[in-house]
């Protein structure tokens, strides 16, 4: 019975993927990215996107979000982006880093973990008029779905590319849950992407059934001009590319992205349906793909913890959220069984029959 | 019958580890290097290497270089290394990269691939004398086997460490083909490595088994401690690390990498064996790895090329030079008949019987 | 009659810097600092601080303070300052630049423009828990006196560098307007930098009577060693050093800059003695140096732009803030000027003589 | 009696450009490059270089050059640039350091200190036909006179240009003599820079009688975008920027920088000629600026040095070259002086009057 619910990348890969990856071994192959795989996913993705891509595979979503951070922003600028987004706060100062010190990341507080347009607007605005004190703006970057479990309407991308077109920015769109957006809101890639003024994808996989795999898409081609000498150095050119390319060929095949993604994103929504009658549980965001962050009384989060059920902890101490990852290969049954869980941790401390918890 | 003799890294990963990377596949397990095959690499590698090492699975041998070099070059300096180097030539700048323009690579000739201790010695201490004009050295880093398909012997190790270690410069070393190293001098990883000297190690095994993994060991573990952010804002801290993990423990296993690598190592030794009778065949170093350099009659080299053999150039276009790379899968028919097709078309020549070669 | 109030650089050097300056261009003299002048500063400097230092002019503040946090946040670290901070909101990302990506500035809300020691230890106490998220906590640096025209007490500052000493974080503090907290706190040098646990301090001339001559001060000595390599690439090694050395010599001769400072602050001190007494008018924080930060009632701010006055801004826009920076040259006869030209647009309001302002 | 002829900087500032600073320190100027010295100097250069052109004053050549160098190979390349070139050996990586390891200089060979075309065009036929290996080429910086006191021809400049502008490179002239050149060609400064092709110039005159004042000069001025950002966090926006900018607009009036150089030239040519007839002595390159290259026959050398003549050294030990540099405001006695002393050691080793050499 599965217990980890701590991210969405305690998985492994899928059994399809996995098939894939195991036939792609067979045989010599031409190396650093000539073979047969990698030359066929600029053509699958471009048929994926409706438009001519430039597809440039990577071993992380770290590395992925790096490079075209440090692209979008080149030479020199600041990238406005989501104070809980990965880019911001999770990766190191990776922007810093993959541009030589050259970009800068701006957080901005986000409601439902989704960029303000009114907030961005008028930070951009005063930026304009400011003299050479600080990093000028170059990029927007936005998180779909977002670190919150939420996604961004059509609409609300929109509305943030607009803000940045009209300025000149460049646009990067971090999809590392791609697919969950794109199952909840049913619209295609290519309406969520460039269709929607986004510049540059970092494309996620790995945490949706690749083993690990991850991707740069440029709509915008001209910015893909330095890429390949970036991702060298970077170390994310491997000498064995198949590998990665037959991960992203097999992820997209005959809709297996959207399939897991649609399982994952229905085990969320069951999640948050079975706790919220729960007295005391809240939620601090809609739940629209595969997460679910969860205010959780803390006898129940204990007792779920002192069975072997794992989450990560969200916002500050004292709030008590949890977020539950559920994934593609998370089955229902193990779902059921959290939610009872939960139910009977619940009903014990309305019955005293609570127990103080186990040390964590 | 295989013709691709380009690289050592066009074949995919050997029966042993693809199949240890399945069986790791299998089950939930804790992202980001939390998983028990990345935690049991610690102790696989201490006791490899007979000391207590740090060891960080990284994906490719560039990133490897690259945060070694960034590691050992910090907080500010050069890194004296070959001019034929994979660390100053092939990687775009990656030292400069990784180090945010803070560490210079100094190229320096070689004999046979190898650094000469009195070049590398006088410009130390020219080094010494100089004012702030140029980056001062700061580490040495050498690779073992060289790209020249030789190996330092102890001897030649340690006469470079020892100019390092009088000067308190750091030591790395490249090993990327480490195991051929091994396997030729038939000595210990611990001989070969921090006994002889070296500080860090970028420890190679995708050219010889692996799937893609490869690690940085930490002899000197004080240098380790930036080395975890380093990783991961590289993007290098793989989510589901146990997939890079166990590559490497299955590439150690059983002295897998040991075999893989005399496999090689014999089959190079006897296509140099083979090609040696033919008139006009020139080898510009010694063969002592998985390596062949060597400089063809123009229409043997043509004769091979018509045929679908592949192998990468090495030297000046004139010196006719390439590299036939043989693996630890390369089938000893595959060589003798590599060997086959050459002396024929060396005989067509002699024989009057050759004709204009297909256009490459 | 003197109207420029805007900052303390819009002043050209003293009589007595200039003069030195003048003189010191007589005749050759060894170029790339190997001059007398130059030579000369260290022992000059140890005798100040009564300790031995080293010290190396640069040409600006934003050069001293990036020079200053690459170096005590290397290899690799995030550099912990006050939101305010010229360091990190106005030097365009200077330390981010500095170290080539390998630091970052993370700013802290202040009271006073003055770090709180319980943020700082609840971060660092955090911080230290963390994965390899974020950037890990290498350095402190505070400004003395602050932008908020305020100066850390020595007991303030000791509560700082405690925090960070029991963390083994370095401790710079940018010392652009050290004299006049100096003349304020009326200790010694020594005791206000690192008797106080201070390592390495950005000292300040140029605001306060030099033409254009700041320097790096280190009093761990040990964090100086890759300076002269970093000071040289960043264009701060002039090759006419004397230049530079003259006038920091001249600077602290016969307590030049400490009676510079007091006159600069006796007038910040009088201009706000004269300006308390208009209603409507609010001081947001003590004037314990040269920078007096007012609100003025906008008829007030209005009428003394008309007549020509300049002021910088601070604050958000309708707070009405302005700075006012008195010099070591501001003559007492200008500050009663304006004190009574905003007097008499006070009373103009109050009469309802006030006319509709001139375009700003 | 001068006897410094170790380098161009060992002078001071001339007394016209000295005079200029005294008088614009009076009163109060806006500070940060709002000055009425540095707004005219936009009009000031424009006439000089006859086109519109934006300069930003800095204060030392190795920012200028570190900043073009970093704008030019923006944002990732390689800058071809003379193995001599100040560049490339003498700033401690600048190119390195101000891009944050996105651009690396690649060196060449020289003749008489001046780039080859033919060298340099094989080399960027070569780079264009490989793939993501190393760092592409983006620019290429020519000195101008060159470090071997020779200058480039009109014609030579422009063979260079060319060869840069076939193939999209930007050109950077590292001007630290521009007007030692300019006195030689006799030519106007727009035909020696942008009518022949370069984009950003380092426009020098610390070297030939200014203080310390450089300025960076784009005729391509797309380039000067981020220049402004990137001057200001190096430290070269001077709170008090008047005092670089009068300093430029002094040397560059009524043509007293070109009068300096005339006489800095005609001193060298004196120094070659009385030093021709010295038996032994020899010149490695033609001197058509202020610096005479020369092998000295040891005892002469030693000799001079004895005097308490400095020289600087050049090439290797045993090749026993000085360079020595005139000035614009070297003593035509001074030379007689040195000449006469040159050929009194000939003569003393010639009559076997020499002495064994004071320790140098």
């Amino acid at each position: 019975m599965k217990r980890n619910f701590y991210s969405d990348n305690v998985s492994g890969a899928s059994p399809e993927i996995l098939q894939a990856l195991v036939a792609a071994n067979e045989g010599d192959a031409p190396s650093y990215g000539a073979d047969a795989y990698t030359e066929g996913l600029q053509a699958r993705f471009a048929e994926l996107f409706e438009t001519p891509v430039e597809v440039y595979p990577v071993g992380t979503g770290t590395a992925a979000n790096g490079l075209a951070a440090a692209i979008v922003g080149q030479p020199y600028g600041a990238i406005c982006t989501a104070d809980c987004s990965h880019l911001h706060g999770s990766e190191c100062a990776g922007a810093e880093f993959w541009s030589g010190g050259n970009v800068r990341t701006v957080p901005f507080r986000t409601v439902d973990g989704k960029l303000d347009p009114g907030d961005l607007g008028a930070y951009l605005d005063a930026a304009a008029t400011r003299s050479a004190y600080d990093v000028p703006p170059r990029a927007v970057s936005l998180t779909q779905g977002t670190e919150a479990g939420t996604v961004y309407t059509l609409r609300e991308v929109r509305a943030i590319t607009e803000l940045a077109r009209a300025r000149a920015l460049h646009v990067h769109m971090d999809g590392a849950r791609l697919a969950n957006a794109l199952a909840r809101l049913g619209c295609s890639p290519a309406e969520l992407t460039w269709r929607s003024g986004v510049d540059v994808l970092s494309f996620g996989a790995t945490k949706n059934g690749a083993l690990s795999a991850e991707a740069v898409v440029f709509f915008d081609r001209k910015l893909a001009e330095t890429m390949r000498y970036r991702r060298r150095r970077g170390g994310h050119l491997f000498s064995k590319m198949r590998t990665l390319s037959v991960q992203l060929e097999a992820y997209v095949r005959d809709d297996h992205w959207l399939r897991n993604a649609r399982h994952a994103n229905a085990m969320a929504a069951r999640v948050r349906e079975g706790l919220a009658s729960i007295p005391g549980v809240r939620f601090p965001h809609p739940t629209e793909i595969n997460y679910v962050l969860v205010a959780l009384p803390k006898p129940v989060w204990d007792g779920l913890v002192a069975e072997g059920y794992s989450f990560s902890r969200r916002g500050l101490p004292h709030e008590g959220i949890v977020r539950i990852a559920c994934t593609f290969d998370t089955p229902p049954e193990s779902v059921e069984a959290l939610i009872q869980s939960a139910h009977r941790h619940a009903a014990a401390i309305r019955e005293g029959r609570h127990l103080a918890p186990a040390t964590r």
